[in-house]
This record gives structure tokens, C-alpha cells and sequence, in this order.
């Protein structure tokens, strides 16, 4: 099966293109590693899961954040390499969790991105992570993504 | 044109060398790509573009605050490699925005980072990109900034 | 003298393994490069050296903080590969301090951490560096550190 397909089967589907909301690229490639900027969540293209924990959202609504922000994450690396089966290891996540001062609990919020993870690719190639609170993010945002990815080369 | 010609052309100049506030390197190389350590702003060896984005500056002074950010964090890098003509890419940067809880227009802080780039090495090699609100940042900068950068081999 | 033996002669080991909160990898390795996940403090399974600076830590208490960060992080280090000696360099950390909106000594703090790697690898190999003010952290903790590291090929 192919990771879409693992996703598919956890009732999980890639939304459509992510908007572009300044001057970069959503993926920057460098050999067989992808740099993948800070995504959040949209629905036809308004963005969408936003508030602050520990005020606006539960860590169970923010962990629904973080699985919308790393879906919409690897759809930005689908897009960029033809489908998920090319894609080794996501190497490293970081996650940032729009957060009240008081907040404590990032790490049950940022499971919501890596959970996704571990149904595409499976636990023994989950990747390292950092999650943190953050004072506010673009747009309202309540929880933003940027990870590094290793794939495999094209076939020629 | 270098892209240091390229940056004169719209006015830009990278400042003398970024002051050491601590124990790190301002770059660290393996092979071909640089690790580029947070870079403020500064002017007379002290720290300018300082408060928070949300209620001490505006969205259009912390763009301003963001490309003098990039001019200094491009100086550190011209100086590990002796000129920019040796940058291929700018991969991945990360820009820290001192901000309000409030605040939502860190991508447009961002962009002011971003624009050196595309001035300096064309839109097509612009880099993935994170911008987040941090409480607070050292010094009291409004904004601070680091990057991954690929260069070319050096000429034998 | 090996990186372990170096910290010891300045009275700092290695704490036990470093609790995973979460559905992560605390080690991702690509070839010779690791990215190793955000590590807080702990003792006896418990998070210490939390609060947040400005409020309820001094800056001194921050570098206290950091210095036991780093040790924790460096202890995944060794479990991943073995021993400290196979370190070639550590690239870049990430210093998240936990901080009210007026602190300003995020570097001062971050010190705590580098200085530990000054120790066990000499400072002609220190990292490039960030540090940050973040709103909050997972657990309360005061600091936390992920850190991307370059390693010698183990021996076949």
C-alpha cells in the first residue's frame, strides 16, 4: 500500500494545494532532502484551526490542528515529488503551538502531526521532533509545521 | 552581476561583521551547506531594530527590521566564504518575530527577509520558509533570523 | 581524553535515558548527520528546572537550566551511536527559553548549553546557534534544545 492509501485507510486524505502566503517556496530542494516551510490548515484557501491553547482551543482541538497542518504539510510534498512513496523518512519536525504562557501540554498537541506520520510510514521511521509554544503565528494559526524529509532518487 | 551588485542596485549593503554575543560560531560548514546562527540588527556594534511587532512597531517597520536582519546574516556568510557569488541557494530560513499574542502578520514581517534573497539570487531560488511570534527575542531585537544555505565547492 | 572524560573533569555527566513524551524518535540519523529531537531536564523521570525566565528564574537559574538540557541531549547522542567520541561536530542548536515578554538575555542563558559543548569538544568546533523566547514550553519546562549533529563513520 502506498502511504496515501495508509492514509486513506485512518480516513485521512491530502487537501488540496496549500496557499502561498509571502515570497518563498513551499519546498526547497537540496539532493535527496526536502526543506519544507512552516504550513498551517486551509479550507478553500480561508485558513482554518485558529485560536490559541490554554485559552481558545482544548489540547484535543489542537491536536486535531496539528493532524490538518501535517496533512496539508505532505500534500506540499506530494505536489513536489509526484506521490508520498518516494518519500524515505521525514527526518525531523518542528512544531509550533500557538500557546497562552500557562499552556504545558504541546507534546500531546504536536502527537496530532507525528501520529499522521507513523500511519504513513510507520513507527520505526518516525522522526525527531521539537514541539514549542509560540507567542502567535501568522494568520491566527493555531499550530504551524516545518519539517525535513529524505527521499529516495527518481528513477531515471 | 554578483548578487552583491545586485543588492547595490536596489540600494542594499551588508553591514561590517555581526557581533558575538555568546559562545557559538556565527556559521558552521559541512561540505557544501552553512549553518547560519540567529543574526539581529545592528549599527555601531549595537543592537537597532529593537520591540514588538503588535505594539511597539509596525508591520511595515518589522519588514524593514527583517531585511536589515538578512543584510547582516548575508555579511556573516560572505564573510565565511570570502563572496555570495559561492551561495547556490538559500535553502531554508527561519524568522523570529517578537510579537504580541494578538499579532497575524508575521509572513508580511517575513517577506522582508525573503525579498533580499530574491534580490540578491532571483525569485527562482527563493527559500522554504518559517516565520513564528516569539515572546520575546535577546537584546529585545523585533526580529531575528537564521538560515541553511548551499554554496558551491570552492575553486581549487 | 574522550568528550565523557573531558565533562567529567569539569563535575558534568550524562543524566539517564531522556524520558519520549510523545510519538517521536529522540535520534533521526541521515548518513553521518543527526537530528536530535527538543530535550528538557529531567531527574528520576520527573521534569526539573522549570518556570519561566523573567518570572520565576534568574538568568543564572536559565543557564543552569540549559547546561542541564544539553547534557540530557547529549546523552541520547551517545545511546544513538555509542560514545561522545564519535562526534565530529555538533552543527546548530536550537535554544527555546521559556520567557515573559520583557526578558532580553535568552543569550546569556543559551551559554549554559554551548559551554557544555565548548567542554567536550574543544571551541574551535562550537556550533552555530539560536535562541529564542517562546511563550511556553511542553511539561513547564524552562528551557529546551534540539540540536543537528555531524558524526564519524562508525567503524566497520
Amino acid at each position: 500500500m502506498t502511504p496515501e492509501q495508509k492514509l486513506a485507510g485512518a480516513g485521512l486524505t491530502l487537501p488540496p494545494p496549500h496557499p502561498l502566503v509571502g515570497t518563498f517556496a513551499l519546498v526547497a530542494q537540496r539532493g535527496d532532502v526536502l526543506y519544507v516551510s512552516g504550513h498551517g490548515a486551509f479550507a478553500d484557501g480561508e485558513p482554518i484551526h485558529r485560536g490559541k491553547l490554554g485559552a481558545d482551543l482544548t489540547t484535543a482541538e489542537g491536536k486535531e490542528a496539528a493532524q490538518a497542518v501535517m496533512l496539508a504539510l505532505l500534500g506540499s510534498v506530494r505536489d513536489h515529488i509526484g506521490g508520498l512513496d518516494r518519500v524515505n523518512r521525514v527526518l525531523k519536525v518542528l512544531v509550533f503551538v500557538n500557546s497562552t504562557p500557562e499552556f504545558s501540554e504541546h507534546h500531546l498537541v504536536a502527537n496530532g502531526s507525528t501520529e499522521v506520520l507513523a500511519t504513513a510510514f510507520g513507527k520505526e521511521r518516525l522522526p525527531a521532533r521539537s514541539a514549542i509554544g509560540v507567542s502567535s503565528l501568522p494568520l491566527g494559526f493555531a499550530v504551524e509545521v516545518e519539517a525535513i524529509v529524505e527521499i529516495a532518487p527518481a528513477v531515471p
